[in-house]
């Protein structure tokens, strides 16, 4: 599957399974099920943590989002647990997304994308989120070693945090904000990489907790699909972001990952998993209602 | 030692070992010596690299900096290298600057700086770099965490990097550039953690290829170790880099990854532990004589 095109993989995913979530994989030591904790070992709760989680919710999500971050917490012990991570969702055929946000000048942003994007690399995803500070030549390395490997990247773009404004949301002397200078920006770099579908390979991220913007940026970045997180835990709402879609139910998927993972802590008799996947399978009945496509 | 300040720490090396070199330890499979990868197995060469690549360069070094991307490229494999780096590092009293340029929404960036910044962690180093595309949040609990564990952290202010341009020197309607404004938001967050040589835990990357924008910036930041990358391979000249340090020879560190490292490709008939001393040794002498701290 890696030679097929990556934003047309995901494409037949979500029409195929009928949902536009991606569910996050965050393996919050403080928030494991306390199923998985009893024993105390950390390491061993965050193993299985990852390998239950995944089969519950595949078939309500799109796509799986790891943060790595969580992971990293672990060192390499981490790591180890990471790979074993994306292995279970490429064999339950679950397009791995990596939330990285890594970055840097061209020939370290090169080892960054090989490390993830690269057929039979040890941490190998679909795609990694990318940040864009360091410019153009940036994005270009990732979306190069991702062509060349059936893969995708995400750009930050607008981001769900309280303080995303103080740097994308500057106003710029030739008019417009950051942000969206930022999309044009990876609008150009998707360009050369668009698929069957009408998408490109080079996505945007764009928190959920702004649906207002999301028509300016779909102008911005009409090839691109929006990784939208925020809902759930940060607040975004759902119900409110049909216009990142098109008229097919494509174009965006909608990242939850706390209140989907850790929904066992609002049902405290229910099995973990089965919260998660019915927490899961909740968003992708709103995500759809709002989208039309039931 | 973690508990004394970040800055104090590294007034202390810089003045006791008499140098303002940062030895960047960046593992690239392609330019490993021969002498190391004659076997052919790039996990043994990579932990060897560093190895005999720190004790080599420690008496010139002011600290050394890890490049996350080339042990990242490695998988799991990779960081159990990292983590060996780092207790290299720690055992000669070198303090272990990691480039991973994270960065990340509030919590998830707690888990990065707890990563790489708790004492006791896998993969503890003494600072970090971060990425400020996300805002203050990001910025303040790095710095928080570093604070309270007697650790740094550098953020990107302007990159050394030939497309830095395109996000960073944007014109902003307020006047000036965005790195600027980062610069603010750099010497604001910093302004909390002022150790006692008048310099604070939360330094500044800024490319040592822009030696005319040094003194801007040191009005802007005048609390902030300066991260200076870019002399070597990437053309920054050593000599000019003099107004980035005060009267003591302090406030900042020109780092060198390859033209250190990897010195041995010029003078392939020398022993390539004795090549990367010397070169480290030279940049050394050229950077105290732009300093006039011979």
């Amino acid at each position: 599957m890696s030679g097929v095109h990556f934003a047309d993989r995901l494409c037949d995913r979500v029409l195929g399974a009928n949902t536009r979530v991606c569910v996050g994989c965050d393996p919050e030591a403080a928030l494991l099920p306390p199923a998985l904790t009893a024993g105390g070992a950390v390491i061993a709760a965050t193993e299985r943590f990852g390998l239950e989680l995944l089969p519950a919710v595949a078939p309500h999500a799109a796509a799986v989002k790891f943060q790595s971050a969580f992971y990293e917490r672990l060192g390499s012990a981490g790591f180890c647990i990471l790979e074993k991570h994306l292995a279970a969702a490429r064999e339950l055929g679950l397009p791995a997304i990596l939330d990285a946000k890594r970055g840097d000048v061209g020939h370290t942003s090169h080892a960054y994308a090989e490390a993830y994007l690269a057929a039979g690399a040890p941490l190998e995803a679909d795609a990694i989120t990318v940040a864009p500070y360091l410019g153009r030549d940036t994005l270009e390395v990732f979306a190069e070693v991702a062509a060349a490997n059936g893969k995708g990247l995400f750009v930050l773009v607008k981001t769900s945090n309280p303080s995303a404004a103080d740097v994308q949301d500057v106003a710029l002397a030739a008019g417009g904000m950051l942000f969206e200078r930022v999309a044009r920006l990876v609008a150009e770099v998707g360009a050369a990489a668009v698929g069957t579908m009408g998408y490109a390979a080079v996505g945007a991220v764009v928190g959920a907790t702004y649906p207002e913007l999301i028509a300016g940026l779909r102008h911005l970045m009409p090839r691109q699909f929006f990784l939208l997180p925020g809902v759930g835990a940060q607040g975004g709402d759902a119900g409110l972001l049909g216009p990142a879609f098109d008229e097919r139910g494509l174009g965006a998927l909608v990242a939850a990952s706390r209140s989907v993972a850790f929904a066992w802590r609002n049902k405290p008799d229910a099995d973990w998993r089965e919260a998660a996947a019915g927490a899961a399978r909740a968003l992708r009945d709103d995500v759809n209602a709002a989208v039309g496509t039931p």
